[in-house]
């Protein structure tokens, strides 16, 4: 078995109302059935017109008082409050839970890449997005294809960022290998591949992240296409589930009462 | 830019003794310069002999304790231990930091694909044998490669798990982006991609976790070749810089307390 990566060159500077799904065609002409479309998160926000001014943001007290701790702007804050269900983290850093479920730093908010000194959020409903997208791939190219959008983030426990799957269209964020044999003939039972966050952090390997970089990526050689509703959420961890929530859930806890 | 992911195929089930990298070179006879190569730490173990049962293992009294906590054998608890220099969380499940300085379940003491009812440790010093199979592939081939050795790992705040890189020769953990400027030309500030986990990610799709698995996979098209001495244990963050460690110890003080 072999996987093939290709980045998708010459895609210009997205502008909003920009055609992504268009822009990636033509500048990819031998997507084949299904391929994969690997797509920062980046472009299709700027596409969508998800930039936004700092200034133009007005703190509320929660938001002055995290600024206070963490050292940014409480407009930054605000803004990351804004698109956050729930804080796990206010310093150093702010981890969340974004409107899409998400875990991140910053609520995905990002100043890289986007020009102007303005900012740019992560679009509301990622899945939406990578379909509409995927769904114009189809009908233009003819071909059965999936599509990920990716956006770069932390890790726990290690330094240095990676790119993961934030919205997803025919392809399902995990792969069961719950009760297939291993090469001894024993049942696997805790095996469950993430496979997008694979294919999301093997794409960044060519996507870069400075002016070189490319926001698509075409990989080959997957056999993982599925013609039926995904979504992205299906592997975001309930806080049931989470012992690291708790755990970041106690500091805050202790925190507070000191 | 391109980057291609092939699967050795044909390797045998590894015993305690085997030459991984005679079997490797025999398998994939067009290795070129600065190929990665991906190897799953499961075979290295295996030929280090690391293979051990639970029955042998003599429980303490720390092992019996936490064993009653998470349900476990408390023989299986006291081999995790004996791998560990810390423990984070004693259930649902046990995450530790283990001799090498990574973060994992169990310590990375693992059933599956080992046979026979044994367990398999991973290696102590995952960079030397990584530098002995790298070595050793380099005279055979005569070419300047980098080698990565993985296991297979959950993630935070996410369901599934993936690989990651556990052993690395001639090749760094991190690639620097800080400094170098974006597509506006603004300088990037924070952005440090851990390429040696993307690679091992992207391996992972082609080896597959069951029966038709495949233990190494050559990785072609990537520039990230360094004729230096590297270790994986530079991407390890450090306890004080590590906030999603504290939370965890905080639970497990507070759960004491109790």
């Amino acid at each position: 078995m072999s996987l093939i990566l290709k980045a998708v060159e010459n895609i210009p500077l997205i502008e909003k109302g920009d055609d992504i799904a268009d822009i990636i065609c033509k500048n990819a002409p031998d997507i084949a059935d299904k391929d994969v479309i690997v797509i920062a998160s980046t472009i299709v926000s700027k596409s969508l017109g998800l930039t936004f001014r700092e200034e133009d943001v007005v703190p509320s007290a929660e938001a002055k008082r995290i600024a206070a701790l963490n050292g940014k702007d409480p407009r930054f804050v605000q803004a990351i409050l804004d698109e956050s269900v729930e804080v796990f983290t206010e310093a150093p850093f702010m981890l969340v839970r974004n409107k899409n479920g998400h875990v991140c730093i910053n609520a995905g908010i990002d100043a890289s890449n986007v020009g102007n000194g303005l900012l740019l959020k992560l679009p509301d409903n990622p899945d939406k997005h990578a379909a509409a997208i995927g769904k114009s791939i189809e009908q233009k190219t003819g071909k059965k294809i999936s599509v990920i959008i990716t956006d770069t983030n932390g890790r726990a426990f290690k330094e240095g960022q990676t790119n993961v799957a934030v919205g997803l269209y025919n392809i399902k964020a995990i792969r069961q290998w719950i009760g297939e044999k291993d090469l001894y003939g024993m049942v696997l039972e805790i095996s469950e591949e993430a496979v997008v966050d694979e294919i999301a952090g093997a794409a960044n390997l060519v996507m870069g992240e400075g002016g070189g970089g490319v926001p698509a990526v075409i990989v080959s050689g997957l056999d993982l296409y599925v013609d039926e509703t995904v979504s992205v959420t299906e592997m975001y961890r309930s806080k049931e589930r989470d012992v690291l929530i708790r755990g970041l859930l106690e500091l805050k806890n202790e925190k507070k009462e000191k």
